[in-house]
């Protein structure tokens, strides 16, 4: 398979890239690095950067960005952010994605614990999670051509311990390489609709 | 208690009223109607319509609009509708009302149960129903003063049956008067970040 990976270079992309490289093409799309680069917040950036990577057989997302803040300083702005990057830029990675991908392609969206287990300062990653998971589970009843759509929902990744550990006391670290087992089983399985959790 | 009840004229808001009335002060609120206007889309209006109703002990929302349309024509646009009105329209309520809510008071926002049950032309609602309930979870551990947050989420209404039946084919209806209860719980009883399925 020809497989776009977006978010090549983070934690979880890395593991991915190691995953599904070991059987398929991927396309490496960073905001700054990688094949291709793609904005995931500008609905024309993503469009550039897939007319240049052109037919694909899947998309993976592992991209997003919200903001961690008490929400007692939470303001509006701050929900947006999270709802325009890590929400709605992976939602346009579907939108304009399905224009590129083959019949019987897939997308798989990154959401996260948080939606069902909250920690403090993690309100709009929580709200942000629960859409894509409900989104995911939506999406895949409507998608045509036997196109699929899952979504996975890693816990705190071991790696990033050292900077988020005091944020996720109690909850059990997840090494990136076993969450990236669970996009293989998105991608190269024939589940859709799933939320496939990885704790 | 002196209830604020944004939505009150719809076919939620009405069973709310009529349920909470009995043994509560009512200010209803609606976009054109009510004791109060606000337009939940705007921050300004909400804090205005605060303003003139000063201190409550409870926020009830039943109100919020999402695009309903088939996924291959939903743009990024009819995404933003969803998120900017039932989705950050019911979040600002809490965060701007905050301010005007008593120790020990409640917020009790609406989402319903396409976040797990999609049905056709539902993916907006869906994302949004879910990101309201994981706000609802994540919040509720945050909210100083004991504060309390909760989330009614129901099945497709009975009242709504002549409209939304076609769309719903094989959802079993709940009366509002049962979905009404279900605010009650949450305004008068203890619980918080739940999400009280009504089906």
């Amino acid at each position: 398979m020809r497989i776009v990976l977006v978010g090549a270079t983070g934690t979880i992309g890395r593991a991915v890239a190691k995953e599904l490289g070991e059987r398929h093409e991927i396309v490496a799309v960073g905001s700054r690095s990688g094949d291709v680069h793609m904005d995931i917040t500008e609905a024309a950036s993503i469009r550039a950067g897939f007319e240049r990577i052109g037919r694909v057989d899947a998309v993976v997302s592992a991209a997003g960005k919200v903001k961690f803040a008490p929400l007692e300083t939470m303001t509006e702005a701050d929900y947006w952010l999270g709802l325009k990057d890590k929400l709605m830029g992976q939602v346009n990675l579907v939108l304009i994605g399905r224009d590129f991908v083959n019949d019987g392609g897939s997308f798989t969206l990154t959401s996260g614990v948080l939606s069902h287990d909250p920690i403090r300062f993690g309100s709009s990653a929580s709200m942000v999670n629960g859409a894509i998971d409900a989104f995911v589970r939506a999406a895949a009843i409507e998608l045509p051509r036997g196109l699929r759509i899952n979504a996975v929902s890693p816990g705190v990744l071991l790696e990033s311990m050292p900077s988020y550990g005091p944020y996720f006391r109690g909850h059990e670290p997840v090494p990136a390489a076993r969450v990236a087992l669970a996009y293989a089983k998105s991608v190269e399985g024939l589940r859709t609709g799933q939320v496939f959790s990885v704790l």
